[in-house]
């Protein structure tokens, strides 16, 4: 084995065992996206499919980070392992969410149950959704039964990581202002299960009516992101079992607790009925995803690798003077990156 | 001649000869990515690289729409042609800029010096600068001198597409709270000139001061983004060249156009000092990143085209049910992309 595989045998062991440590190396590594981490991700990915990967998402401001708190010490009270990946990729500022996160950390410092981590943007998007569920294969190997994926802001990039969980939760407060309620229609596409948070709120019931009448039954959200073949595929599988419920719509109080159990409860409805056809459509899609996130950035290594040579940098030259249009130096670059198969 | 191919050069030729309806329609098709765009992109690449592509971003509330106004002013003022591309990328609210165009076109309506144009967001990322850039050569090759593309927010995205001007601006205001300050480091480093705007307020001149001291001298931000053959090959091309200037800090107060002209100039001066070693690199990097959109984009229309066929399909198959890692998938995968050419 090399000496990269090595260590990240090493490493990838001593998470799964139960080192914490080893398990914060072995994310870095996966944020970084190091050698190490796709050796370990090979050797991670077989023993893993366990863990009920939970997107949560919504405008700032619902109070994800207080009702991601509120899940983790229910979840706890039943016993289950949870860890939580706060992902926020569109901030130049990670110091905030990491300071929170060691802030939640406190709680649980003594607790090999909980754990819980920052992962900023890194590179192009698309990238975070594919680091992110590595992060949570990562979790998921490590033994936790819950994983949540708690993102920021509702941009496009934190849309498409929550759509890659079994579960997406999409979180609203009473009563929120115009922009947001403009914001509501692109997240709503995605959820699973709606919360109205600050259920102690007046509007907080009209909100909920207000959502339960907006929201029409919808196929899984992961199909939205998926490619039609796949989709089709999905559609076919699913075609013999019992159609998507329309998103359920729960009214919590994270500071106090209350209806947390609920949702607790509603995850693992939404996970039983999700071992449909539906349920198989999205894993489909979401490896889809995944695989195509590695494809592009190999090719994207090769394209701006050596390996181009020469050839590849007179033909950019040639597009940076306007001697030549993009799509032509497209089209010769896309033969020389695949031995001489032209574009379809 | 195709009929798309027909039907492109037909829009092309309307939009250069000055009609405006049609410079719209190949706008739209350019951001729809159409093939009757792509056919239009071809025809007009080779007449374009006159006009000054200028990035204008900066902090929500430095007034950046306001500053767009004028220069458009000052602009038509000394008899310049002037284009405008708004760029939106993550809200999924589009109407309020473009409503916003609506208002600052009225001033214009009778006005053939002047277009101004909102772009949303669209697909992945990455393609919005392809987008963008690909509006502005539109816009270049329909004669307008100056085209400035004005990014809504600081998002990774924005900074991609203001880092694909010849010239970015980058957009602050007096005393702006400790998260702008922040987010100002990421700004920067993208910045040929910045513009302390609202230089009416308290505090403009120590803003200056500041933003003076925190800058050093910086190569050219393009590189930033581009790969390291085509920024060593920059470096190289620079080597017998000036080194670039520390970003020149400018103060303006766009509601009366106050420190507007002195702008202008800078710009100027940029663009005429940008004749270097550097600006042909970032024309380089540019021409890199414009090239690598369209060839990832076409690899990411075979790998989810039927032409990818049912081997992949069971391949994703076998990673969504944790049968295959999605690293052996995508290898397996990238061989019949590129045709039998393993990764490097």
């Amino acid at each position: 084995m090399s000496e990269v595989g090595i260590r990240a045998a090493e490493l990838a062991d001593a998470a799964v065992a139960g080192d914490r440590r080893a398990l914060a190396r072995l994310l870095t590594a996966v944020e970084n996206r190091t050698a190490i981490a796709e050796a370990a991700l090979r050797r991670l990915y077989p023993s893993t499919g366990r863990a009920h990967l939970v997107g949560i998402t919504g405008a700032p401001g619902a109070g994800k980070s207080t009702l991601v708190a509120a899940l983790i010490a229910e979840a706890r009270l039943v016993g289950r392992a949870v860890a939580v990946v706060a992902v926020d990729p569109s901030s130049p500022i990670t110091g905030g969410a990491l300071l929170g996160d060691r802030v939640r950390m406190q709680a649980y410092a003594s607790d090999d149950g909980v754990f819980i981590r920052s992962m900023a943007s890194r590179g192009h998007a698309g990238g975070l959704a594919a680091t992110s569920t590595s992060a949570a294969t990562v979790l998921d190997a490590a033994g936790f039964d819950l994983v949540l994926l708690e993102t920021v802001g509702t941009g496009q990039s934190e849309v498409e990581v929550a759509a890659t969980a079994d579960t997406t939760v999409v979180l609203e407060a009473p009563d929120m202002g115009d922009e947001v309620q403009a914001i509501k229609a692109g997240l709503l596409e995605v959820a699973d299960i709606v919360v109205v948070n600050k259920g102690d709120r007046p509007g907080a019931q009209r909100t909920a009516a207000q959502l339960r009448a907006m929201l029409t039954v919808t196929a899984s959200p992961r199909l939205a992101t998926a490619s039609p073949r796949v989709a089709s595929a999905a559609r076919d599988q699913a075609a013999d079992k019992p159609r998507p419920k329309r998103p359920e719509v729960l009214i919590t109080t994270a500071t106090t607790g209350e209806g947390v159990p609920a949702l607790l409860a509603a995850l693992d409805r939404h996970r039983a009925a999700g071992r449909d056809g539906l349920a198989a459509a999205a894993r489909l899609a979401r490896a889809e995803a995944q695989v195509w996130a590695i494809v592009s950035e190999r090719l994207r290594g090769r394209f701006h690798g050596a390996a181009a040579g020469p050839a590849t940098e007179s033909t950019l030259r040639a597009v940076a003077e306007h001697r030549l249009d993009p799509y032509t130096a497209a089209d010769r670059l896309l033969e020389s990156l695949t031995g001489g198969r032209s574009p379809a």
